[in-house]
């Protein structure tokens, strides 16, 4: 079927007014048909654009340079958080970055059943012929400087009765790389299948190896960022009249939760990723295996912990944030998305390195921006202000009316029924 | 600044081409002024929207019923992949789902460094006070039956010293309830300080109550719902000659590798989320809460592991996937955003409940396919064809040329090198 039979086929079945509900996907398509096109062919059977807000943070300093982050996301007061915190961290010496890793990692699981040693002495005569098998289509990799690092055979008899991991490492340089894992991984098993079919010495043993499956891991521990602030204790004092010192150590204690207490963990990381997230979406990034990624690193020790650390050295406050983050500034969507290319361009056009470094820093700025108005006004404060809009808009509520509520709301605790209580008695 | 002379401001700034930038950004514009303005009202400074490719998975059978699935995502073969399960389900029974739970938790995080007897009989006497004191923030949830359900004093000091929480249950229906939660707690934060100050008896402990912040949590373990699949063995036999048992097996053994070793299971959920995360962005919710609760829930018996499982029972397979699922269809974007709207009436206009269940089948079906591809053909075949279109599109490809290298690719490989190989020998 064509989009437009789709969409007919579709809109008949499912909806009361068919004719209304395809013109609101028609209304959402872009004007340029050929644009259009590009974009229903990222995905299957798509038959209209959702639209996401992109926002702009400005006022970023990152290692000295000054940056504005695109941030594609639905929720209010995610950008404006990243933006008072990017202000207030501009004053005082922005924000620093450093990458721990690169390595990406992928495995082929199979079984086998026969004797280890046979198999471990077999894996490491075969080792290099394994690597060569990949040379067609790691070619293009390693012109960029990357490529299959290493293969380690892993015995996991420990988890399952006889399985066994090719585990490999790999550099994709400023690709994200899964396919390239993928293709290679899938290689690599379909060699070792055959040459173990093939080699005397090893049928002698009589017992295959069974491929279960190959495919790259999205647990990227060694594809390590850290993003940090300091400044002297002083200069954290608050316009409500809070110390510096007080506000440091309110702050490293909400931190210190966070460490311990796994419900308050999990959101307090939910706000690291409502930074993160709103800049991997806006530069064509994979969020879901981010989010995979960063939360099984932040459940790493057994207890589902912050990934942020806040402490005192001398007299300096310092904030600090390790995220794993597996991205890429070439292929995928990277130079399709028109979107995309301009949120690259607003970046400077960063490589996958720099990208990483910008990212973490819009987790670090969220962070600290939520844990501020957690000990001090409070989380409401700023979020009602936007939410506030939201409400009015759903009850149609006119510009005056808009003017009004806001003033009056400024005093007021906003609720769904607050607000539509003070719209009749101000129509 | 006005919206145009944010974008002014920053095109000039970063772009090197400043009025082709301000171009891009005014095409994705929305063609309706009106329209427009409420989508740059969800966030903070907007400038544009961001399209995610909306796709539209049919042939869903949920507990008896016909559903077709809207799908945001940017990721080829995902759709597609949600359509195949789909359909191979729809003639085996379809998928069943039951809702285990709903209560959503917050907390309000304090220290008190008196007596703990004194702040358990404090608190014990003032239980009733504190949760009367957010009457007018519940009277419009308690109308459509949520609320409050709890409040307990928890201490918590085994973890850090003076540690304390009141740890809340809510039921907030067919709302996300974030705002809802975070409005009580503050109001119950500032409740418990000044009865604490005000109070002849716990003053005399000398020990006030700090509150070091009031927060919702993302951690849901209770808000539960579960999603089921179940065939005879003999109805799994493949097309590519597998028998029902050798495919259930492999299923079986691809699962539990997911269940104990980390570095798989981070990737398999990723896959569950591929599926969730759709439809969850489709229909208004936040998928930074979704994924945080979801990973968490993964980890939390101190491995992370798996969150499907399959298995035998006498001659039927059985595929099962259990997710903390935090969602609304009331309140945030669901009445505002005219795509989530259409979501919503596509898909029946579900309750809060009926939207868990589906967006658990999503997770569901989506796993299905993942590991069918990688225990049958390998994850790639299927991959490749979708990124074929986008290596091409990226190469700017003629139809022609896409037609021959369609054709040429179904038995060769894929790489971005052997596409522009294949483009420079058949220009």
């Amino acid at each position: 079927m064509s989009k437009a039979e789709k969409i007919n086929w579709i809109t008949e079945m499912h909806f009361e007014e068919a004719t209304k509900a395809r013109e609101i996907l028609s209304i959402y398509n872009h004007p340029n048909e050929e644009v259009q096109q590009r974009h229903d062919e990222f995905i299957e059977n798509s038959i209209a654009n959702y639209y996401l807000p992109l926002g702009v943070a400005p006022n970023f300093i990152i290692n000295g340079e000054a940056y504005t982050l695109p941030m594609a996301i639905e929720e209010s007061s995610v950008v404006a958080a990243a933006c008072k915190a990017a202000k207030f961290w501009s004053s005082r010496g922005g924000f620093k970055t450093h990458i721990i890793g690169t390595q990406k990692i992928g495995q082929v699981h199979f079984l086998f059943h026969g004797k280890i040693a046979a198999l471990k002495s077999f894996f490491n005569a075969k080792k290099q012929d394994l690597i060569d098998s990949t040379a067609p289509l790691t070619a293009n990799m390693k012109k960029r400087g990357g490529g299959i690092i290493d293969i380690e055979l892993k015995d996991k008899t420990d988890l399952i009765e006889s399985y066994h991991q090719l585990h490999l490492t790999f550099d994709t340089v400023d690709s994200m790389g899964a396919n390239f894992i993928n293709s290679c991984l899938e290689q690599v098993a379909k060699t070792l299948q055959s040459m173990a079919e093939n080699d005397e010495v090893f049928l002698k043993e009589q017992h295959p190896i069974e491929v279960i499956m190959s495919i790259l891991s999205n647990f990227v521990p060694q594809c390590l960022v850290q993003a940090e602030v300091r400044c002297p204790v002083e200069q954290l004092k608050t316009s409500g009249g809070m110390s510096g010192m007080a506000f440091a150590q309110k702050f490293i204690q909400a931190v210190e939760i966070a460490q311990k207490e796994p419900y308050r963990a999990v959101t307090h990381n939910k706000g690291i990723m409502n930074g993160v997230d709103a800049v991997v979406i806006a530069t064509g990034n994979d969020f879901r295996a981010v989010e995979a990624g960063v939360h099984a690193y932040a459940a790493r020790s057994g207890n589902y912990s912050s990934l942020s650390h806040a402490f005192l050295e001398g007299t300096e406050f310092v904030f600090q944030l390790k995220l794993p983050l597996s991205l890429g500034t070439v292929g995928g969507l990277t130079q399709l998305h028109p979107m995309v290319k301009w949120s690259m361009e607003l970046l400077g056009k960063p490589n996958a390195k720099n990208l990483m470094e910008i990212i973490a820093v819009a987790g670090l700025a969220q962070n600290f921006a939520a844990v501020r108005s957690l000990i001090t006004s409070g989380i409401q404060k700023g979020h009602m202000k936007m939410h506030l809009f939201n409400i009015l808009n759903q009850n149609n509520a006119s510009d005056s009316q808009k003017e009004k509520a806001l003033e009056h709301f400024k005093d007021h605790t906003v609720s769904f029924s607050a607000v539509s209580d003070f719209l009749k008695s101000n129509p």
